[in-house]
């Protein structure tokens, strides 16, 4: 476990909170010990072998994604489940040519989605203006995002590696065409998952100090500043123990991604986006 | 492992994947049956015991929460932890006085954030133009709820419950106020944790069948309708079980909810509050 939290917080000397009145990890049991270690044990797995992706490995997945929290129980999620090698290869495309789409043998698309709770009001003639607000796009996103994480740890949990795809965003429409989506639909990112590639092993990625990320009864702007700093030498360490070429410093290249609207790929006309696909509140 | 599919899924027989190539749950071992498990057993808690939340759990929650995925390892997230009983009362009634508010030992609030790369950005000079686009919101949005899933798990695999509560969008410039949150800030929800209460014991809630939510290569609409009116049914059996008082059977209170603007509790000015907090996108 403390190598774990060593690795996430790329630190010599993790520092780990007073073992008090609920005692430390070993007293919740191993099996409770094994899924922390799961949790901080992730890394972003882009290569992978030539295995598929079981049907029992899929359905724990969904199932999984099915057990996390949604807002109001309104399930304002779908899934679209792509293995079809031509079908991927196109996604690929739409999505900046990201050779681990192409590679994956099970390309997930996680939709924000209002089409279903539309067409039950549609067979009962209910109501259901609120559908047009800012309000449900969010309650979709959301819930598409626990959805997605909880398949995400039930995938590594069996042995299989993710990685998130943002760039499913990057022409919503096309995307939308290719998977056949309805109105009051939207892809919020993609998820390629397969077999981790023993040959290409990814490794832990060091996060930002605790105190950059957790206040204490209320926010405090300047708390982060020192921490966030200290984490740009942190990942200069990081970048060249793992001989990563970078274009600069952690600073510089985060920035250099939000830059303006020519480096959002696309995703600066996000709002227009989501408009043609039935989102009219944007 | 069935036992908690049926409780998920409502029925009587759960419908378990072929174990195929990569055989049953059995080989993956205990640990990571016992990941599953979590996984499959989540149900909300909104009543607890006495006792506090460990700050060794806190630590755990918010290493895993850091865990998770986060675009482009930008980390446009950030959390308050409010335990001061009057801090709770004031976000309770926010929220529309929900009473677990109050009582949860420890309070989450989930931020979209992205005043800590603005701040680097300044501290630098460099541009960031990128952040008043509608897609960085989307990042912060989907990095909160990535973060805050995996801190659920790791809180309930500690034998913890919670809640999140959407209620944080009821009044984001109050909620805003009373946390002191600096521009390109937004609370997404929060989170009620604690221990759950062995005399208030909540259940498994049951969800969509897997047909109406998990698509083959393309998105086929119709999929979705035999399923959701048989969960309706579903849904009735189970308020019936639980002696659960509901405005309607499970499609007409869920359709009150997007009756239109008015059933949306403060939400449908989310647009503006936003734009308030410093998303001039919206």
């Amino acid at each position: 476990m403390n190598d774990l939290l060593q690795a996430r917080y790329g630190m010599p000397a993790p520092t780990p909170g007073p073992a008090d009145d609920s005692g430390d990890i070993g007293d919740v049991g191993l099996a409770h010990d094994a899924t922390i270690a799961t949790l901080l044990g992730h890394r972003s797995v882009r290569r992978y072998t030539d295995q598929p992706v079981s049907a029992h490995a899929l359905d724990l997945m969904v199932a999984a994604a099915q057990s996390a929290s949604t807002s109001s129980n309104l399930q304002t999620w779908s899934v679209v489940a792509v293995q079809d090698p031509a079908a991927k290869d196109r996604l690929s495309r739409l999505a900046g040519d990201q050779r681990h789409i192409r590679e994956c043998p099970l390309f997930l698309v996680w939709l924000a989605d209002l089409a279903r709770l539309d067409a039950v009001g549609a067979r009962r003639d209910l109501k259901r203006d609120g559908l047009d607000y800012l309000e449900l796009l969010m309650v979709g996103v959301i819930d598409a995002a626990l959805a997605s994480q909880n398949a995400a740890v039930a995938a590594e949990a069996l042995g299989l590696g993710i990685v998130y795809i943002g760039g499913m965003r990057n022409q919503p429409e096309a995307v939308a065409a290719e998977l056949g989506l309805p109105p009051r639909t939207v892809a919020v990112f993609g998820m390629c998952v397969g077999h981790p590639d023993p040959e290409n092993p990814a490794g832990i990625k060091p996060r930002l100090p605790v105190s950059a990320v957790l206040h204490r009864e209320r926010y405090d702007p300047a708390a982060s500043d020192g921490p966030t700093e200290q984490y740009v030498e942190t990942m200069d360490r990081f970048y060249a123990a793992q001989q990563m070429k970078t274009n600069g410093d952690w600073a510089e290249h985060s920035l250099n991604r939000v830059r303006g609207p020519e480096a959002l790929q696309g995703r600066d006309r996000l709002a227009e986006a989501l408009r043609q696909r039935g989102f009219p509140a944007l």
